[in-house]
């Protein structure tokens, strides 16, 4: 994530919101509508819901997108236009179905924290989080850590540990922190804590001051 | 994940499938259709896609769905009982959307392996796989590896290493590989590779020989 204009705990007031938070906007509304219909899908019983007729509406809807869809060079330019934060990514995208979506707020003591509840799309264990989704959230909240810190980098290492399982259908507080910065290496830690407050996963990663270039 | 009769490297021939792979069934087709839709959203025009009839069309859709669900809890015996593979998992279930999916093979070296090519639902850095979408499909990948190897368990620490960005739009080679059980603590070890061969991410995990009861 490049910082540039990005808030960080020196710019910016205790609680700003770090993430593109869902706007009044059409494409976050289908994109809402779409999460719903992820859900409901694993939800739906499988021999009554009239399926064969479902997929034959998703195929049209998908066709419709398709047909408005700029190549994806094209498309990819204009995703990554601009400063600010993303509105594309799988964990705190508005527009992305994959996403939680997990809004991440700055706090005055240099972490970062938000708090979601995860359903059974993101199921490992029977009614627990899959521990690839908590490490997959853990690295986006590092990244955004990062940013809030005011340095941020690419991933080079994580290491995640799980303490217990990670309850699916409960408030999960997911918080990350830069610890420091050490020439190009940052280092920033993060947890997944259940309702009652236990950590659940907690991860160390190690950042490398470095980015991908943006398309254009 | 449970053994029981999950096939093993001593038990199955070379290229066992592991995972659940697509069926010709109403579920799967809804859930391939739901992908498209998924994916198309990131891609399609902000501005002319008639988003707002997509997203009334999708609430729809899953109200329909929502409508033929039966109680969580029911469902989640229902969607745990039998032996065998998952389908619903967010990396290698047909009936999750989230889930690229990943096929895995079982080969007789012990370790297990799948090609996947993912796009932008994925992405991280611009072009590039999420560091997390990486850890999310590893830590998957190294309990289908358990499974294969003879002895399962819950994931207890993973350590993800990032060599090089990791492209969307290629070709990703996925392999996963049980190294030792020492008593309870069970050791693998994977990597994604790029088309070129290229290690861009490897993870070593240590699992422990423990599961988490299923509902009923």
């Amino acid at each position: 994530m490049k910082v540039g204009d990005h808030p960080t705990a020196q710019t910016h007031p205790h609680g700003t919101v770090l993430t593109s938070a869902p706007q009044d906007a059409p494409v976050d509304r289908a994109t809402a509508a779409a999460r719903r219909v992820i859900d409901a899908m694993l939800r739906t019983d499988r021999g009554n819901a009239n399926l064969d007729r479902v997929a034959e509406e998703l195929n049209s809807i998908a066709d419709h997108l398709e047909e408005h869809a700029p190549e994806v060079a094209e498309r990819m330019i204009d995703m990554w236009s601009g400063e600010g934060v993303t509105r594309h990514d799988p964990i705190t995208g508005p527009e992305n179905a994959i996403a939680p979506p997990l809004v991440l707020k700055g706090l005055d003591d240099g972490s970062v924290q938000g708090v979601v509840t995860l359903t059974l799309p993101y199921q490992g264990p029977p009614g627990c989080v899959h521990g690839g989704v908590s490490s997959l959230i853990l690295d986006h909240v590092l990244g955004v850590a990062n940013a809030w810190g005011g340095k941020a980098g690419m991933t080079a290492q994580l290491n995640v540990r799980y303490h217990k399982p990670t309850p699916l259908f409960e408030e999960l507080t997911v918080t990350g922190k830069q610890i420091s910065v050490d020439g190009r290496k940052i280092h920033t830690v993060g947890d997944i804590k259940n309702a009652a407050g236990e950590v659940c996963v907690s991860v160390e990663g190690l950042f490398i001051d470095a980015s991908v270039p943006r398309p254009r």
